[in-house]
């Protein structure tokens, strides 16, 4: 049976209010559909911790730049509710019902926005943090499940709820990886088939420093050029490839030695897609 | 008998929680401590709004400036502890405890705080609504009242909870004065008998304000030289003497007309004590 859509927030709040006070446990996935196995298994993660699953889909223009793909970002809300069999009810707003006119609060991180993507994509983790933290006030969730593939942004929203005392659960769900090891990801539909192909760098890269890395390798510099050597040659563009502290999310750099935990992490563009992915080297946090 | 007091956030939590799984509602009056007569009324106001009162007392160092009076501030817990008979909790954490290391999440709002206060304590605004939101979120309070008399602060707070979809009741509860006029702040306490005395032109000038806006005194410099006649010969300087749109706070200047709902607000020296007072002019809001 397909779940309950609703658009409005205060519909949807009424739900969760409802569900609560009925004595469930509620458990939100934000999204922003283009639903892919990645996000089910997020929503079958939930399922197993909350009685009362609801999956928001909310393409967020406040997390895009001027010149990202917020117009081109793929939309398919029947497709994604004939997957969501899992989920109770799906909140699916309008974009003028989440910045309704005169709207102008916003949630910022510091320190974790500045490396990585923050560094690339101005304003986008301000964004995120805001819609997360609207999404939080309406559904009243005691957990939210959020994918490990998104690394800097389930970091910030952690330190979000940290911060503001928000009475919700962060889970990291590890990367949901096609069967030749690409990272799932709704972008990857941008993908001709060519590129595809040459996407497969990007796991290839961070597999061989996971390998290095558990030989021993603690070189910075190294554990880099090992994932470049891959990316290099299939990447059309290259934002970042960084080894971090998994908390900080600071670099190491070049002739610096590596802790025993550390995130190699990627964002490049493979034709005019971009690609992210990463990978805890070590036992990390 | 004098409420229970708290200090750490999560002890503070754990009874707000058990408080509402026993089904209570929860209000929550935020204070910087240092009570006098106009928090205890907004005290009995959450009182008949809730059952569960609790009253937050807590000098947030965020909204201080660097040169403001964060250090000299008035702390008076004992004090403040006896006069809260109508609490039933009071929470009274060390800035540590709401500012750990590695908090970094900061709330702000935009065109709101940039007038009047806004203009002259950069930063104050996004203290306050972060600390706030902090508050909500270890509380999760049905209401909240805050005095009117932080008119900008109010409206603020409002604005937060309206845009991250904060499931609480905001109530502003008119200021409170002294017999002689005089608003009620703790910052009085820092007044010396005859800066008391200078300090009463803040409240004669918006009331003779309000009798010429009753009188259909319309224009915007004519209404601000009305309060200036009594607040210039008092300060000892002046930061604003205003007339304000009272939802969107954007100043009317001089050669406008205001609106019929406006307010007039201060903000002036008297010796070293920053004071400000602020009035409704029309059935205004």
């Amino acid at each position: 049976m397909p779940p309950v859509l609703l658009r409005e927030p205060q519909a949807f709040r009424h739900v969760c209010d409802e569900a609560r006070a009925s004595g469930q446990r509620v458990g939100v996935v934000p999204t922003m559909g283009a639903l892919h196995d990645g996000h089910l298994a997020l929503v079958r993660d939930a399922k197993r911790r909350a009685s009362f699953v609801v999956v928001t889909i909310f393409v967020n223009p406040t997390q895009f730049g001027p010149n990202e793909d917020l117009a081109r970002y793929p939309r398919d809300l029947p497709g994604d509710l004939a997957k969501l069999t899992d989920a109770d009810t799906v909140f699916a707003p309008e974009a003028g019902a989440m910045y309704p006119a005169g709207d102008e609060t916003r949630v910022r991180v510091g320190a974790l926005a500045e490396p990585l993507c923050g560094a690339f994509r101005p304003g986008h983790f301000e964004g995120v943090a805001t819609v997360v933290t609207k999404i939080f006030g309406l559904t009243g969730p005691c957990v939210a499940v959020f994918g490990e593939k998104d690394y800097q942004q389930l970091a910030i929203i952690r330190r979000v709820v940290t911060d503001l005392f928000l009475p919700v659960e962060v889970v990291g769900y590890p990367i949901f990886r096609e069967a030749d090891g690409l990272a799932m990801s709704s972008r990857n539909a941008y993908l001709t088939p060519e590129e595809r192909t040459r996407a497969l760098a990007l796991s290839r890269g961070l597999g061989e420093a996971a390998r290095r890395f558990d030989v021993g390798e603690r070189d910075a510099r190294a554990l880099r050029e090992v994932i470049l050597g891959q990316v290099r040659p299939a990447a059309t563009s290259i934002d970042y490839v960084d080894v971090v502290h998994p908390d900080s999310l600071v670099p190491w750099r070049d002739g610096e030695k590596v802790g025993d935990h550390a995130l190699a992490a990627i964002a490049c563009r493979v034709g005019t897609t971009r690609l992210i992915d990463n990978r805890l080297l070590g036992n990390a946090v």
